[in-house]
């Protein structure tokens, strides 16, 4: 039964009968998930797992092995499948699909060793999977491929047309979408159904090498296959019509079928796949890698310079962070620099003057911004800093949740936060952001008010681990450290005291500032106040913030140039939450902002000196 | 000098220029803003604004009136040079743009009379526009029509696409979109640069009637405003090739002249201008609108039947909100629902099975689905719901910012929250969204813990202005309250207390009833606790929270199926930051959850009874 060049065709189709069979029980025993949804793919994942992608079972995330993204994670009882019948794992263990103590949980997470990131959120993994492929075309200049399966429901998300695009724009020939049209979403057909032809004039159109075949069979799929790995200069699409429930009688193709286990229709439905399978004993191997990847080192980053500044300089954070980007970029060269058309802004423009080829430009995109980041940092291949507006991360608040799933390591850098932008106005204000890394378990979140600190921030930030955020403020600010001061997450500066302190300021950024002003005033009125810089917002220096509001007497003024909720001001309310005897004066911005000159929207909305001077008096009085 | 169809060519070119110095005086006046981004799109303006569109100047929101969206919101001082110049207000006023005491902002706003919503972050304007036009043209079925103009930079964003392939998908011949492709972007030259047939092709494979023009030619665009009026069936998209700066010597097509006022360049450039203007006398008047569009009544809705549940039954709060969308449904016939492929998990499908014509699919794209709810709610034309997963909100972050900032009326409601949705796992639980909405200034959030307190928060969003959030669970749930309980927005209900309370007991949904259980226990312990259910985290009922703990001696516990960080635990700090002598104890899930049966999760993450019990103990030992 051998088929075109030696490729056993029938083996390949058992194979994807024996994952419709192994979808179904796993379902079963958890009595919960996506069987049909599998079923469309069946075909699809034989022929990846067990004919065109190398990779080495002994080693599932090796960085020279080809790379596959369940981009539609709800169809992970087949990924899982496919992996335990290439010998990862004892296919029995199926069973314990989306138990509490299994890593094989609803939707893929890289707690299994043989996944990159998570999915579920659709229409997210081709951006990673782009950026895997910009790492193994440009940077890694390794033969391995990337392969991406999308559904046909998410192909709605917009996410995925900003990738189709960076895909084909970068040419990243070494990447293959494979869309799996099985006509059917939730909750009623798509809004394409198979108009296979649709999809094949939006892929073309959107510049790729487009295929279209049937999804089922397996020979047309190994064609095309070999054809997308012979395409130069252009990523493939392969466009599989496909059947949702295929091979599943009564219930294939049609409604009402997704995300259900198939129950006592299960037993039926098993022996009739059964009856297909020709051979259960097979035997397939994958193909090993073609080459080794280079080795790379991306850990112990260092600026290659302290930073350097004059007391008394004026210095905007967001320059100093691109100061320190390229640094670190001088000393370790998998430091690689992403940004969405603001690099000019956020100053990442000074990575790629220096070094040009560790630049990626992602437009005007922050969805596949991100995803391409986290793609680029899997497999330990780079040192990710992906910027924007502060406020534009909010457009990709989902991608950044789910980098949490995905254990990431991405370093992301928001400038131009909170009113203090002035004339541009509310929708570029990030005033939103720390609310939105705060709310992220894994997220590292700096809030530097010095170029001395932003620069550490940096340093430290490239090493450590999980989603790293750096806050940055569009305005010149005073240097307040001096050049060796040494910094480390989680741990704050105390920029002014004395013995005789009566009142905590806790500010950040352009607040800091704001604080001393407002304390060099108290201190005229006789009022001497301690300033605490906290350097990190999360995780927070909550020993300190403790230790200094209990020394001023439980008063604590917090300042921040951002919304009321889930900020600096929450994240010190919750350091205190146990403390008794405390007051908190939360100074924050409490209405949606207007255009204006910096200053005077600091003093307009609430955040200036006179008001930080104002909370603190009311204190005393309280 | 009259062209075709007695159009006055000369006139609609003068305009043009004129509109071009104007945005070069109110840039120059306020010292910043985007003069270049203007000058690609002045016949455009021109032309719509004095030749296509049919507006009231006396009205420039009516309801009848023809509708633009300036998508690419940088270019607001040309937008308000059209309005200007056509009567609305004094040219000369253009000179206090970005002025704290102007409605003139950087970005445009509702503030202004003439604008729908905000724009300024890209991408977001055509969802809107389609929203707009799906009401005109299914709804109101009135002729008005809807031009959204959109900036070639911002066409990465794949929010655009979304829009795009939803305004093919139903129809909206009513709907213009109009790309100026000025090539140049803010930090370099776009990706596509001019290449037209690229976005031609893309356009016609979104299924788009497309008309490729010079968008300097005045003529060319009159014929494409009206051949895009005669194409039945379809959108029409207006490739329009631009130049950044046009008109403009020396700065026309240039790199690093983006968001840069002409400064001393000013003067010259204006001379030049001028030179090119036949008629400095124009008295173009916009034409009247065809028809009246229906009036339509939005206030005072009611549920059609009060709540009818029975003691001791067991109902999800999502099926709950169903239920009520279809009752208040019945009594307004504006009322309607959109969701993005779930309506089968957040029950919104009540609604479309009693009256499809007032639910729209938006299939599996968040973006688009808030950006159309949004436009559906402008100018009052309905009362808008639109669902999903309360994770996937996470997607449309920052829609819903610029929602606070357009002043929208949307009810948005998220079901499966929290570790409480089970086998799933992390990527389908909504954990960040409490911290979402809250961030946002004018968002009310409800989160009902039992279904006849749902019912009743729908039909309070319905009447609540600014955006509603609604937080719904997916397990069954006991009825709580009588079915003629009254509810209202900022008013918390104390379900169990008695004089002797000594800790005050917080939680929602899930939690709510974790907090009542451990009350029994605590109660057999002979510890008294009282449970406070806040109905709506904000506006949190602060003073029924710090009487409340002040009442049981200063010890509360807060416990939310949501990330430590924004939620309801803050909520509570932040009501009780000036409070003395009391002591919070914040239970909530601390990492990335893990698939498993939901009580299995709620035990195994920390937010169980046996955890609240533990924590209202250690409190009393504090």
């Amino acid at each position: 039964m051998k088929g075109d060049k030696n490729v056993d065709i029938q083996a390949l189709k058992d194979i994807a009968n024996k994952l419709r069979i192994d979808s179904i029980v796993a379902t079963n025993a958890s009595k919960s998930g996506h069987p049909t949804s599998c079923a469309s793919m069946a075909e699809i994942m034989s022929v990846l797992f067990f004919h065109t992608m190398r990779y080495k079972i002994s080693a599932p995330r090796d960085a020279s092995a080809d790379r596959f993204i369940l981009s539609k994670g709800h169809a992970a009882p087949i990924l899982y499948a496919a992996w335990a019948e290439a010998g990862l794992f004892p296919v029995e263990e199926l069973k314990n699909l989306r138990k509490l103590d299994s890593d094989l949980e609803g939707h893929p997470t890289p707690r299994l060793n043989f996944v990159d990131v998570g999915t579920g959120s659709l229409g997210q993994g081709l951006a990673v999977a782009a950026g895997m492929a910009y790492v193994g075309k440009y940077f890694d200049q390794a033969p391995y491929r990337v392969y991406c399966l999308v559904g046909d429901g998410e192909a709605a998300e917009g996410s995925v047309w900003e990738s189709l695009h960076f895909a084909s724009h970068y040419k990243l020939d070494n990447l293959v979408v494979i869309f799996d049209v099985n006509r059917l979403g939730q909750s009623e057909p798509t809004s394409l159904q198979h108009q296979l032809d649709v999809y094949d004039a939006r892929m073309k159109a959107f510049g790729l090498h487009s295929i279209v075949v049937d999804g089922h069979d397996v020979s047309e799929l190994v064609k095309a296959f070999d054809e997308a790995a012979a395409a130069p200069g252009k990523p493939t699409a392969i466009i599989a019509k496909t059947f949702k429930g295929k091979n599943f009688p009564g219930i294939e193709d049609l409604e009402n079928w997704h995300g259900k286990a198939l129950g006592a229709d299960g037993d039926k439905i098993i022996k009739h796949l059964q009856s297909l399978i020709k051979n259960n004993n097979i035997t397939l191997k994958p193909k090993a890698p073609l080459a080794e990847a280079p080795k790379v080192h991306i850990g112990d980053i260092t600026l290659s310079a302290p930073p350097a500044y004059k007391a008394g300089e004026l210095v905007a954070t967001r320059l100093a962070y691109g100061t320190a980007l390229k640094k670190i970029a001088d000393t370790n060269m998998r430091v690689i620099a992403l940004d969405g058309d603001t690099k000019n802004s956020t100053f990442s423009d000074k990575l790629r003057n220096a070094y040009p080829e560790r630049y990626i430009e992602c437009f005007i995109a922050e969805q596949n911004l991100v995803g391409v980041a986290t793609g680029a940092a899997c497999r330990d291949r780079a040192v990710v800093f992906a910027s924007t507006f502060a406020a534009f991360f909010t457009r990709t608040f989902d991608q950044i949740r789910m980098g949490a799933i995905s254990q990431s390591n991405i370093n992301l850098a928001g400038s131009h936060c909170g009113v203090s932008i002035g004339e541009d106005g509310p929708s570029q204000m990030g005033l939103e952001d720390l609310a939105l890394f705060r709310a992220v378990p894994t997220a590292t979140v700096f809030y530097p008010s010095d170029a001395v600190s932003t620069e550490r921030a940096v340093e430290l930030a490239a090493n450590t681990k999980g989603i790293c955020y750096i806050r940055t403020s569009r305005p010149n600010t005073a240097i307040l450290y001096a050049n060796d001061e040494v910094f480390k997450v989680g741990s704050s500066k105390i920029v002014r005291q004395s013995p005789k302190d009566r009142v905590l300021l806790i500010g950040a950024g352009v607040t800091l500032h704001e604080c001393l002003l407002a304390a060099d005033k108290l201190k005229a009125e006789g009022v001497e106040a301690r300033v605490l810089d906290p350097f990190t917002i999360k995780p927070l220096d909550e020993a300190a913030v403790q230790q200094h509001a209990k020394a001023v007497g439980g008063r604590v003024v917090v300042v921040e140039d951002h919304y009321q909720a889930g900020g600096l001001g929450e994240a010190v309310l919750s350091a205190l939450a146990m403390q008794r005897d405390t007051l908190v004066k939360h100074v924050c911005v409490r209405a949606v902002p207007r255009s204006g000159p910096p200053a005077v929207l600091l003093d307009h909305y609430g955040i200036s000196a006179p008001h930080v001077r104002a909370a603190a008096l009311a204190l005393l009085k309280a």
